[in-house]
């Protein structure tokens, strides 16, 4: 049996990609940086109050940076780090498995801890 | 840009693997169909009233079924089903992904949502 002491890194991938809009969000950022603006535009449900909240986190948790470009008017774009990237892989297996096994109906709710 | 209407499956799937021992139970139960005492005796820290709660959980949406032998005593065991099999390639990634990236001290919280 494999070692489980890997646990508390692995579970908090898993919440934190498992929070709403979170994994849609590097989705977008997977294209390539973007503005507030165009992340906003992909995802319309999301409300902006919302997308601040979690681009914060994704930059706290070092998955995105945002880069200030001194123009005129000021330029702020969000990118992947290499960190974030790195992501592809499993958000590709997650989505593959999702399209295949979940159902399209109302899924059982997952209460929070 | 790719469609992504399917983000409610794709949320789903993390929040569920996300939620606290749902994930190791998974990798356990990769090595094979296990009694309730042998799952608990893999991942210590947990309580069996979680393992009954989490086991309940996995059932209902499908990804671990409860077999039930009727031999004297009865014996029970949890196996996984073909949609929990079909998770292991993206439980590769994420561990992987997390060995990598996640570091060893106390992650930022993630609050629930």
């Amino acid at each position: 049996m494999e070692d489980l002491t890997m646990c508390p890194k692995f579970e908090t991938a898993f919440q934190l990609l498992g929070k709403r809009w979170n994994g849609l969000i590097i989705r977008v950022l997977l294209h390539g940086p973007s503005r507030f603006r165009d992340i906003s535009s992909h995802i319309p449900n999301m409300s902006d109050k919302m997308l601040v909240d979690r681009l914060k986190q994704l930059e706290i948790n070092g998955i995105i940076e945002r880069k200030v470009y001194p123009e005129t008017p000021v330029r702020i774009e969000y990118q992947l780090t290499s960190k974030g990237r790195a992501l592809e892989p499993a958000l590709d297996e997650i989505q593959s498995w999702a399209e295949n096994w979940v159902e399209n109906e109302t899924p059982e709710p997952v209460e929070n801890q």
